[in-house]
């Protein structure tokens, strides 16, 4: 077992040759997981049960181990038959946990189709599959720079 | 021996990996199920004999397990040689599983060329193959979002 | 999103194709999951980070999909280095877990290294790994016969 | 779509490849497909849902298409949690199709863990996975010689 | 060894596979097989030695499984420095073979360059490459529609 | 084309890898070519129909390019349901074959059960299907040194 | 070993699925073998070392085998850091080499960009890397037809 | 263990099929190894920890073992958030290791999104990711003739 | 860029499907990578050139991120060609490395031949292939549990 | 193209990732390659023409990049329907090669059965088959240690 904190074999391997601009997703459970992504990128699924496990567990793992300079959520949209009235409470989360990893990033919503155009890139490596049941919790990160 | 009703091994996976927007055809034994797909669809075959297994056993099957919010079957066209004269009445059997299965869905049939556009996406997760010997009995589903 | 309980691509798929006398091995997070397997075992990584996700949740989780007839877990071992003086409490969950599933099934401890030899067989079909930080977590199932 | 009466791909594919002694294994919803098998065996899955399809649909296509000259059930045992009291009634649908296929052959039933063995052999060449319910159902059969 | 006139394990299993309006290719000994071809297509290389097999022995064949309702030749052409000063022979076989048939169709010779560009579609499904002589015996057929 | 007189891409291609010692089987329309094999074996299939190709083609057509230096036949044998009263007519093809060849080997027959033993060897590089109807037309060819 | 001129396993197996217009590339050992070539073209690796083997080799030995009609060599630019003053000498081997085998082809020198162009096409199945130290050796040949 | 200074199995084979014009990108530690590449480009990961290795390293081993005409650095631009305010020193370093392998060549910096461009080519076969901490150390190398 | 200490994808990956008593092998520059290790171990191959990277390099980075329970070195041998009169320093720097990682394991040297052996088994997950120079420097590792 | 003397792309991938105690096979024209060999070993066919390229060839390519210490050749034996009378002239031209190398090692003949054991060991990496018509022709290399 690695004595670090994000110890699961795939995502590992992913990240580690991903680099600067490079995109992590991190997929609710009602997201099309194998449609709608880059054609560079992984698929680690993690959805074992609804609720398990969920996109805050999955992004406070992955700020554990790589920077991160960019964070977008999709947006809800009125034409949407699931939208939502307000932003979903899992929104609030995330800000947390970004700042709980002493960043200072926010949260940028884009609209739900610019949304999985940004996703349908080259640069994007990795889709992480959660069961969060959560709407409109999809999170797509970019990878910074490691300076030290 | 899984305790559900739904118990095949592939289209389980396959199903498991998708999210809205993601399409599933159940093709009758004349579609072309190896040429008329999207680049990311599995084929699964379950062709046993002319009407084994037939489209509204999937049909029904496949109800069980996903939210479905869309149903497409392919229209019949006055120049096709192979043509119809009104609706098969395979399209009453499939309103009254929709029925059964407590949905409110309509069928939308859309032109026969059309459909293989509507098939041949990047939505498209998967094709069943059936036996089913009845004329224009393909049926394309959208799948929609679990809410609870 | 499957409208079931356990909504894993990988584990539905391995189980679907499994039966009777099949056996599913869930691994706490220190337990060699590359090494000690079956010939036919297939290997799906839950372990994103320690106690993320853990056995409980997996045993539950499986309890719900297949007929089970036979629960091992491995005994600790005096000469063992990692040893314990005492049951680990995860194994009370584990018959907490059995119990709510309607199960009358014991656990049955086997030594140490037979455990792993019972694992190495033909009929081993899947390794869950975890993030179980738990010692002495690892689980067997044997899968038994749906009757309905 | 073929104009035969077995119009199923990867089936017709392997039984063109066999020849006399090859072991064809018609398994019903309980037998562990992926693990009781022979090295040299394929997996077709057309185990839609309980029932779907029977054992006996399966047997009528494929005598319809190869010569075969031996026919094994698998024999229930007093010792086993799962036995029957006397033959499972869906032999005599097995004795009815062999006959109306025009063949004289009787059922052989062979002890359940010999007929594992009988079936994990190198002659294996192909397991048909069902959604059969009845216990008991597995049926193997050897292919003869076509003369004509 | 199977009990239908068609015996070759490749080409039922890919024509089980495909449907209405899929194209199969059966190559003369100078056909480009792994050039010209359709991105979909498999190849079956039957040509032992030069006349063995043929293209007349194939077409035979193939019109004994599956329902064909398109047949084109490739026309000769006068710039061509292989060309032909009249009809090849072997087109008179072709249609005394699809009247042996039970069918009422007509060869269609297409331009030489046009028959290229009519093999490289999705829909081409299948080139059986022979070993036949005749130049311009290239055949390529269309399927149909199955009804019973 | 290839100008030779053997001009199949996979049989040219695994002869040209084996040498001295090396076993070619031609198999007729009955021999279980899936399952009776070495462990470095290839197979290719040349069963069209029933009788095409047969044996003895496929025979002239090997002894064109590579140096033979004995030939095995499968005995007939008493207890056999399908056994010959005496030697299959294929035989004396088979001695002319070779004679025409320029060789003078005699054909050597080996008891049913022992001919599969000496083509499961790890010498075994290559079976070829082939659709001949005629019982005990199996011939097992072991290549020889070029000396030139 | 094969009884024939051409005896290497690869080359064989893609000529023979090669026809009409197909192209062969014999490269020296500059040039760039794995990213100059077309999307259906296979590489053969024969620079063993400098010199070894050359291009004149390879030459001589694919004329035995297929028919040829149309050869293209890489014309020197006065533009390239590399050019020459005067025609390659190895040109005149090729141009004595295509004599000794019966032919009257003329070689046709196409510039350096355009042959590249000339090769990255569909039409490309084969090249040949040599270990020839001449600049500008190489040669692209198109296949022609067999008539006999 | 070769004789040779550049011993690894990967970069070897890779530039023993690669030729003039060809790509060889040795990527610092923030590259994004996985997603700016060339189609036809492999990856090799020397990267075990910071500054091990570096790209110094791969650059003097690299040019013991191929031509080289070309070499590109990427350019730091103003509006990037980890732009430097002059050249990062490993440029020099980069500038001696050319000079001690006897060649003139001068380093030529191109802006940051036109080298990316600059590797996504099909000339691109080989990118080498090194664990280099330095900001902008990515080099591009273009293969050049071997002459002697 | 991972934000560890180890940052290589592969090794990475390995060590998280790792557990207790798995072995990894850190190979000198000498050592059969290919041809002594276990049937389940993967190769990483870091040997750029003589002496990068060395096998405290990767000793080092090894102990940064799994539990480490025993450590093995190969011992000279007498009757060996390449023998040495006393221990390699390397040994030393070792020694030094597991001090600084906290750890009070004794180096354990095992004769060659029983190395190999010691390597050879189900239980070695990963060769690192290194350029160290140095005779016997070869170091073998066995996992330990993790425990906070 | 490299700049050193050995520069096949494949022959180097496999030497680099072998090591002491493995065993490299030059393999005569009649040697059967696809055979007589062990598990872990690939194959390089350089068998272009007979007598293109030859064993003396490949022989003085290796010793150039490899350390040899041992030299194993296959004995001619009385009973064997090729054998020769005394030793094949090409054994001296191995020796004043091994000498050009600056290598004082013999050539060890043994028995042809007990050299194909000795090929056929987990050792064996690496066989290159040559076009080599001389009979007995066949080398086997052990890998020595560098030292340097």
């Amino acid at each position: 077992m690695l004595k670090s904190e994000l110890i699961h074999s795939k995502i590992l391997e992913v990240l580690a040759r991903a680099g600067h601009h490079a995109k992590v997703l991190i997929a609710d459970g009602n997201y099309p997981a194998s449609t709608k992504r880059g054609p560079n990128a992984e698929l680690v699924c993690l959805n074992l049960a609804p609720g398990i496990v969920n996109c805050t567990q999955v992004l406070r793992a992955i700020l554990g181990v790589v920077p991160i300079d960019g964070v977008n959520t999709m947006m809800y949209e009125a034409s949407d038959p699931y939208t939502l009235k307000e932003d979903p409470p899992v929104w609030d989360d995330y800000r947390k946990v970004i700042r709980e990893a002493g960043l200072s990033l926010k949260l940028e919503p884009i609209p739900k189709w610019d949304f999985y155009k940004a996703v349908e890139t080259p640069d994007h490596v990795l889709t992480i599959q959660t069961g969060d049941q959560q709407r409109f919790a999809n999170i797509l990160l970019s990878m910074g720079v490691r300076i030290d």
